[in-house]
């Protein structure tokens, strides 16, 4: 159900208020949980275009990985997270030894909730130039990895998946890594999951909402995609609000169309962009920027062990 | 209305809220309004204990600067608001030409909506250094100006009120200006709105949510504070979308001890601390600290020309 | 003459030390030197192959501002060098009303003394986005104008030209303006010199000494370089202590290659990649980022007066 | 020797020079140096006051750790450090279980080769504001640590050390552990060794060269200083140059004052204050806050193992 416009980046969470409303399996949609240490991981997949219509995500893969110490200082828990992500993100990497690997950190370096993808680009181990100009001092136990964080569009000018096409093209890996900040459907989820997807990002996906999509048919190669939920849309927020109103008083809620022209009205002066976001989200960036490029070195560099993942954040 | 313990940090927002409620003017406040040529100018005075009680403010000079064309770039509007602002700033400040002033930008620099302060702290005119340690090159035209940026307590594990105590003890300022984010009550103020107060800033005001005051009594020096909206309490957007669509049906609002309770579930995860902004939080920041920091500059020192306030920002 | 590999970036430089040395013109070269309010512009054109060689420079007309007052607080002073550099940059470009202007901030903005072209590229006033998605709000006065800072090699792996190159390629911009910390040969021109260049960028120039030239021949557009000295090579500081302290006892200074081998010495830990740099390189990067910015802007967007530069500064 | 008044802030260069030089032990300094698995630390105590004069600095131990490993990335190595570091920090932290710490941050943000103290207070992991605000959530094996940056004069416009005063009054810690980036009297130390000190900070140390010493005199509680070498004075090397060339042909350098009005003369447009530094700052910077942060937090915090040192950076 879109309010605004607005719905879900998460496929676990489109998935489960399907499910919720129809209260049925979802054809074309498989779905597998199991627990960690300190979380759980679900893995949806997405198996047709009647699934895909349904969840309106396109088919592929899509691994959730949630654990509320994602938003506090819980060194053990985050080194668990750690292991499971790189290894769910091992599984999706299926290029040789010697390929090149970008990593993209989409997004705005310049406003903390959508400041993930930069970072993730920031603090990833990159070693291509040492493969391409100090060959006799190339570390052990790496492969050739790439990073870049190409701004968005109010700051270049540029849009992000044309900057990123001319890069794929001269750079030529084999295989692109792209990081964004998501919008989730509940402030539950905000900093406490993770998602990674092998299809890429599509449009319209992330806060900064790309307008192309960056996957396989726009770049030409393979992209898998790692999102953290970092704010919910406002007009989510207030639809909440008044469907458990109603449902306090064990009455239906109002149709979708009426809640949406009372929320435009309400969100008005900035065109519906609000979103929300905890207060403290510099710790929580922090710890999710972390926990992604220390994952991404550790899934592209069999040297790197996810148990020492910090010792390796630049 | 307090909803989840949260309501505006601006005088205009409560004075037009309790107006629209009773009906009638607020004994003990008196309020002007004046335009001029980019927007509004608002003097809300609390002149006493009746009226301090009613608006849930001290007593004091409450003047709001209202400018759409803060949110957008136009230069010509914002000259215009540093006139007027810096104009209200000088009538604030009654000392003589030979103190010293000091800026206090408070927040957290890392975090965007509560970015402000710090970036005030860091783009204004600061000469008290010259006037200290290099008296032959003291440009003309200036006062004995510092500025700090104490940061947030979750950065420095310090109370931001200690910091300035001690601070205020060595340098021994006439005069303190402090700067901080603010939250709104409704999204139409964010950004669009700059308060100036004679009062300083009373606990538990801004983003942050200063748990001790700053203001003559804590600090011994005349206290003036200047506050942008750059937030809505997320519980305040939940309980507007419910509030409205009540008015839409023509029925009363439930209560506010109703909605209090659903809206403390929705927003559970982060002990209510959700803030809604907009996405752009980042151009807004940038436009109203430019401008803050240029008022200020302008209203210290006499030599600047509010008309050229961009050419001494730092 | 070249110690350690290194010189200067400046032409004026390599003009007056072979000027210097030689006594006498130098063929292929012409010089033209005249003054304005706050200081002086010389313009050396190097007209072919012979003057090429003799300046280790590739042909093309180098003009440079000299004004001190960029590395104080002088407003006045630096409207000035606004003028003459808008100036200066619109005789050089020879575009279209309509064509599409992509500016490249070069450098590593980790490291300040490396940090202008960044700087510059994050300040100017960006308008392409707006042509593209927002066609109805097109600021009056303005031409097409996006901007990027592609990181360096150590940051992103990849090979700075060719980020630019695959940007260029799918931006397809009618002239593209490097922005360049460089070189100077002596500390009396750090910050407070500005060269500008219709031929681009040669491989080895800039701070970071980029690998491959980014000019016409590479990008398949016309290039346009802005550059800053922001750093003398330790190397040169050396070679100079040496020869004035021979000189004050008026005798012949050594062989610049028996210089040379106590150099490598003295600078060996590092590669010789040592730079020297004044304190206070925070502020100066601030003044002529400001002013590269505002002056860009000026220049290319016909509604941006150069004389308030300093509100239309992002 | 100083030359244009600089000279080095490493007690241990001060030694080797002066020990060099007149070719015999220093009266009232004592040294001690042993090997470790990545480089060598060295103690040197000044033990009276005749040792003081001769070294220029006052009595205290100063310990230096030397590890040519800092510089690149070398994990394994780095723990050595932090394992080193934190031993020896430990046995200067002579105080009780409960006592507040305050770290302090000296230096300038926005200068990187000036900005290692503010980057290792924003990295400790502090805990103050949880004990203050939140002790059911105090987290087990941690002490009461707090952090500041001040800023440097330029920015603030106030003396640090009156910042530092006026919160170390409020916050009343029993050890203040101050950090600044030092300069060096040769480029091989750069970035390469780690200076610990049971004396605090003494006037003029340091890049930005304290005007007041911060020391138990000056604050009244006992100051433990850390500090890394990242600049040599430009004036050193021109000096090393001379000699170094004089040297190599078998003659007596000249006297130290002819060789100051030379150097002066070449350095003069910035009144002497420029630094060499190496082009990589940036890298060298993250790597030496990092540790010195993760040796600071694991010495303060007896839960935190310096083996796992940065699962702790923030």
């Amino acid at each position: 159900m879109r309010i605004c416009g607005v719905t879900t980046d998460l496929a676990i969470e489109a998935h489960d208020t399907l499910r919720a409303q129809t209260g049925q399996e979802i054809p074309g949609v498989t779905v597998d949980r199991r627990d960690f240490s300190h979380g759980q991981v679900t893995t949806v997949k997405i198996m047709d275009d009647q699934g895909a219509q349904a969840m309106g995500k396109p088919p592929g893969t899509y691994i959730t990985i949630d654990a509320p110490a994602l938003r506090v200082t819980d060194p053990e828990a985050h080194v668990a997270v750690v292991r499971e992500l790189s290894e769910a993100l091992k599984s999706f990497i299926q290029v040789g030894e010697k390929a090149g690997i970008l990593v993209v950190g989409l997004g705005n370096w310049n406003a903390t909730p959508d400041a993930l993808g930069p970072r993730v680009a920031n603090q990833t181990f990159v070693t291509r130039h040492v493969y391409h100009f100090a060959s006799e001092h190339t570390p052990e136990g790496t492969r050739v990895l790439s990073a870049l964080a190409p701004g968005v569009l109010g700051i270049t000018g540029i849009e992000t998946a044309e900057i990123i096409k001319g890069v794929v093209e001269h750079v030529q890996p084999e295989l692109v890594i792209c990081i964004d900040a998501l919008a989730a459907g509940s402030v539950q989820r905000i900093a406490s999951s993770i998602q990674l997807c092998d299809r890429g990002i599509n449009p319209g996906s992330g806060i900064g909402g790309q307008r192309q999509g960056l996957t396989e048919e726009t770049l030409g190669v393979k992209v898998i995609s790692i999102g953290v939920p970092t704010v919910v849309h406002a007009a989510l927020i207030a639809r909440d609000a008044i469907v458990k109103l109603y449902e306090a008083y064990g009455r239906t809620p109002p149709q979708p169309a009426e809640m949406e022209s009372i929320i435009q009205q309400l969100l008005e002066p900035f065109g519906g962009q609000l979103m929300v976001t905890p207060k403290e989200i510099d710790d929580l960036i922090n710890n999710c920027s972390r926990i992604i490029a220390g994952s991404v070195s550790a899934a592209v560099h069999p040297g790197i062990d996810p148990n020492h993942y910090a010792d390796y954040l630049q």
